[in-house]
């Protein structure tokens, strides 16, 4: 990476791994607009949250994508690879920006929590850099990337102008439709929904029992505020998305447990 | 596990393993309040903070722990094992409790977003159950425990008697000294305290470069109203802690951006 570059340094990451289609996007996007490096696990990491490797040792290997670009995968989760691409592929330079994603499924709600995606943008704002999570809501491997490219690059433009996210990342959900059918931009909460009906078993062939997690979304949040609502009314939903977890509000109604 | 006992069913998790003397301990003070069964991994799952299994298959093992309490071991993680019980192994019973650790270590500050142990508690909060994380500040394996005893019964109760914790759970750390030197619990907020400089280089014997994730905490929040500062002056410190992530003080700031 160019020491004497102008332009903002972009991490890229994302958890579907190195080669998945959607974080291909999301690194042409960024050549538009900054200087580009890559950090990715070397395989799908979906739903590893903010999962890091302590018990075990982490490999990261240049991986020959984008001529010209900077790109390692690496054996680890993807906050292991913000960690290592702000500390040791950026080379001593400042980033000025964490992109996760683009993710090939929707990340909102209380996904966010089970969300690599997510968590890698989770690990930037915690370092101080801002970031954001994107997600396109379809998860096919060959999900048409095309109608995020305005969208992605417009919410980076205005971040950067921005600068510092005090505290928090965002996390963008794009509903897969196309350019011309999405009406806008929502700054939204993250809806109250759930997952239910877990666990889904199943016999191997010697006869014991296994277990598939599976479930079924549910959303009895009927708030128009929400990121849930916004995508369902083919709005782009931004939440801005924290890592201080203390329930402030519950602070005072437990003084009687001290 | 009977149906018909007027007890509360309390689920036992933890992030160190079911064989770990922490959560042994755990599960012999949750005997005196109620029915107890117990899942948990099957090895260390340190540091995999809200990771879900969806990729790969599950097994639940009976475990062979205490007599007459249910226990079983799980290939998955800390989260995994929440929603095995609360679905599966409570056999359509309701968890009263989810109580998680006890932790060998810390899970103060930020250390929240990345410890199994918390994510467990977060997944039982996110069910609608009461459920609190205990960490005792000392990661050695032989550990003393018994301090821990008053403190875990008696917030134990005192969640019981209260119900439902509305939208969070409790995120509870005991300082490693005598019982007698605990000077009582408060109710804190987390620290903003990071670790930074988190990578320790090493060559293989082939000469190629791999990583040890490692790093230095770093404590920057002066509060007296932190965990920290709660626990280097011999408070167990308690952190209502929540799993909705948005950033509600920033959606205003953020209108801009639609």
């Amino acid at each position: 990476m160019a020491e004497s570059s102008k332009k903002p340094l972009i991490m890229v990451v994302n958890d579907d791994g190195i080669t998945a289609p959607g974080i291909r996007a999301l690194i042409n996007f960024m050549l538009d607009i900054g200087d580009v490096f890559v950090v990715a696990p070397n395989k799908s990491m979906s739903g590893m949250g903010h999962a890091i490797t302590i018990n075990s040792t982490l490999r990261f290997t240049k991986h020959d994508g984008v001529p010209g670009v900077e790109e390692y995968s690496c054996t680890g989760t993807p906050v292991d690879c913000v960690k290592f691409g702000t500390e040791v592929a950026a080379n001593g330079r400042k980033v000025d920006l964490v992109v996760s994603g683009i993710n090939h499924g929707p990340n909102s709600s209380i996904n966010v929590i089970y969300s690599g995606t997510m968590s890698a943008a989770i690990e930037g704002a915690i370092e101080g850099i801002p970031s954001i999570g994107f997600s396109l809501c379809d998860h096919s491997l060959d999900a048409d990337f095309s109608a995020c490219e305005n969208i992605v690059k417009t919410l980076v433009r205005k971040t950067l102008a921005k600068g510092e996210l005090k505290g928090y990342c965002l996390n963008v959900n794009i509903p897969a439709v196309p350019a011309e059918e999405i009406k806008g931009i929502k700054i939204c909460r993250q809806a109250r929904a759930f997952w239910e009906k877990d666990f889904q078993e199943r016999k191997d062939p010697m006869g014991n029992s296994y277990y598939w997690l599976a479930g079924n979304f549910n959303n009895q949040d009927k708030g128009t505020d929400t990121d849930i609502w916004a995508l369902e009314n083919n709005y782009v939903s931004v939440v801005p998305t924290m890592f201080d977890l203390t329930a402030h509000a519950a602070l005072t109604d437990l003084k009687s447990f001290e």
